[in-house]
């Protein structure tokens, strides 16, 4: 039994840190690098892929909404020509830098207020999945199980990878619960480590809402922008090997 | 003998347009697209890279710097790393877009300032030329010839494709004379061809001031922002044609 | 009895030019300039604002998102908080060059889907009408009529002036149809000027869907987007003169 | 005998945090609030300017290039109409949000290579100067003395605030040495609050060439995105008060 556990990551801006690659990559088996548009920068996205490169780390990239000061997070009427467009031009755009040492793309997730809308729309997801698809068809996509991002994959025949989010509630439809919601955000490492071990071992998990959700997971989530993202990652790394599961990039 | 005629093209941005790709994409044979750095977004990539390959016109990136408000012709001291990165990112962006349409990029020409700072600067030449090399060994760099871009070329291998401006004027020093400077840009399309048909026949150009340029061109540039442009790329396609030169992509 | 006539201008960017602003000045009697946001950029503020003014127009500031690549056209969910802090940001900024100009801001209007968006939510159209009661209270603020946008003005006080659209197409509510729907844009310079009239002198119009609506008009939009604009503009003055109707600014 | 403290602040983005705005608007007396080019956003100016306010600190502007992700730090060659309009922008974007609180702009001062230019280049000085002007002629310019910084103020009758930098090393001409020459940063609080102390009561402070630098001060900046800043002013200010100087907004 094996799980990934993945991290957004490379969400600086020119002068701006954020996040703590240095400490993560040693700690999480994939990232997904911001390629510009809600955040990075063409240096710190080459800063980000070699010190992935240097951890061994597997990267992908995490395209999200042309929104900077918003940092993807606000939904945005984007068109299904722009999202298919955006999508492909971020691919490309991190391909180059993994291009250039020799590397290339391992997966790609969308960000924020995009993976968002994919997962409950299926033109979105249909749009974003064409990109990933015209780009590079072996290229796995990240998606929440049994949403549209799901389907979007399985139409094409992308490989689409369940994902897990250990540090978040869930609604009973399998849904993530609105981030201002109570319980929605999950602090302690230790329940977050109980919560991985249970999606990856049991395929399920408990819902906000009471009952359990099913959920097979091949990667989980761990969010980078939580100053605690360290912490949480080595105890839902401990949990899952001291149940017998590989730690390592699908 | 040959030679082939190239354009700045795909220069609009959103709701705004500009030049006329459509119908100087049937004259030129070879184009340079903006990468949504000083001009261009990613539908407007998507839809010049589509109309150029209808037509059969050969796509190069066109990368400027980040300067959108500017159009990418105000010098900017950004960098070595940074012109390094941020020509990597251009490049990859609208090579995703080729990628797409199962091709991929031809050639690659800096875009304003960029391409006057790496003409008259080696290490700004030698961060673009290395970061061509570091995404395709393969990949022709257009270069002003007798200067840093065509050394920083030359010292890494890259193929550097010679570039005459027909519509431009020259100092005696081989470099293209400021904007300002009267008769530094060539409104006259007869004179514009006679110029282009003396710099690949001949060699050779007269300068502003006075003694004659030698210049050895595989391309042409036709200004694709000025209005007249397929008037004068019609013109010089026409002498050159009338001398026996074969016009098309090198 | 007098009314208005109001244009979006100054909707060009950098070296991409947008609207027929020189021609346009001379119709219509109040100007909304983009405050560079969704367009514009201080040298174009610059040059709109010195133009109106030679013009005799009055000037009022159009704020939008903050989503130039999509004009501001796109729905975009910011907070609450965003769009107050976005509406004060633009409204400083244009002021700023009407105060060098020894003069002020004449009045606001929402953009593209800012406008859409203060039409159909009340706290949208609150944070909106706060921004411009905070920075002036004597400010008017344009207003599709019995909308939260007219609601919001009058709740704080500020002066609410009602906004007919010639050119487009209504809803039996009230509101404007979509642009995708058969009917919604106007082409005819003679119905749209029939269309003036009738909403000014009988304060009402025919709707898309048969009955007609009420609507008091204080001002009626002209799209300065639209090729044919000022065509309209003349062909609409004409009309409401030849009605005894005195154009404009309020 | 009084001095002002000045520290550039307002210098977050989005999501992005920068400086200790919180801690140091309680020991400086004036800040320059970064108003959106090179830092800042519409919210994060409003945060502080409100933080300002709450803590009696005098809010001036601090424009800079329209250079994002290089902080406004990279040198660009902007025409003066851009610069022109740029600051005019910028001032009244940051004005509204003191208009909105009942208050009003307290000075200006440019922020990295729009400063650097101006107090090298005196048409750009001229036109950043000219810009205030407009804008408010009784609006303070802080300025390195003896530059055409200086100069540019006086010609327009603006008044000019001398600044001095007790963190930073001087050339014997009267500039700021560059920050990479080894001494052009001072990192030591003590040696910093003894320079603090010359400037203002002997008017000259030694150069990192040898011979003492003539400056009368009538602020000192604090450079906001050191960590150490907070450390720093207090020492300075401690030190200023030990010899009787009042430190309090000019």
């Amino acid at each position: 039994m094996t799980v990934d556990l993945n991290a957004d990551a490379g969400e600086s801006f020119g002068v701006w840190k954020l996040g703590q690659d240095e400490e993560l990559f040693g700690l999480v088996t994939s990232v997904n690098l911001a390629c510009g548009f809600h955040a990075g920068d063409p240096l710190s996205i080459r800063g980000a892929v070699r010190l992935a490169r240097g951890k061994g780390v597997a990267v992908g990239a995490h395209p999200g909404f042309p929104d900077r000061v918003g940092f993807g997070r606000r939904d945005l009427a984007a068109s299904l020509e722009e999202i298919y467009a955006d999508v492909l031009y971020q691919m490309g755009a991190v391909a180059a830098f993994l291009r250039a040492e020799g590397s290339s793309l391992h997966h790609v997730k969308a960000h924020g207020a995009l993976y968002n809308q994919a997962a409950r729309s299926l033109p979105t997801a249909q749009a974003m999945a064409q990109a990933i698809y015209d780009f590079d068809k072996t290229l796995p996509m990240m998606v929440l199980p049994n949403t549209p991002l799901e389907q979007a994959a399985l139409e094409l025949g992308l490989r689409a990878v369940l994902e897990g989010f250990p540090e978040r509630g869930y609604r009973a439809d399998g849904h993530l619960a609105e981030r201002a919601v109570p319980g929605a955000i999950i602090h302690d490492p230790h329940q977050a480590a109980r919560r991985a071990v249970a999606m990856v071992v049991q395929g399920q998990v408990e819902s906000l809402d009471g009952p359990k959700v099913k959920l097979h997971c091949e990667t989980l989530c761990i969010h980078g922008d939580n100053p605690q993202a360290p912490t949480i990652a080595r105890h839902i790394a401990q949990a899952l090997r001291a149940e017998g599961i590989e730690v390592r990039a699908f």
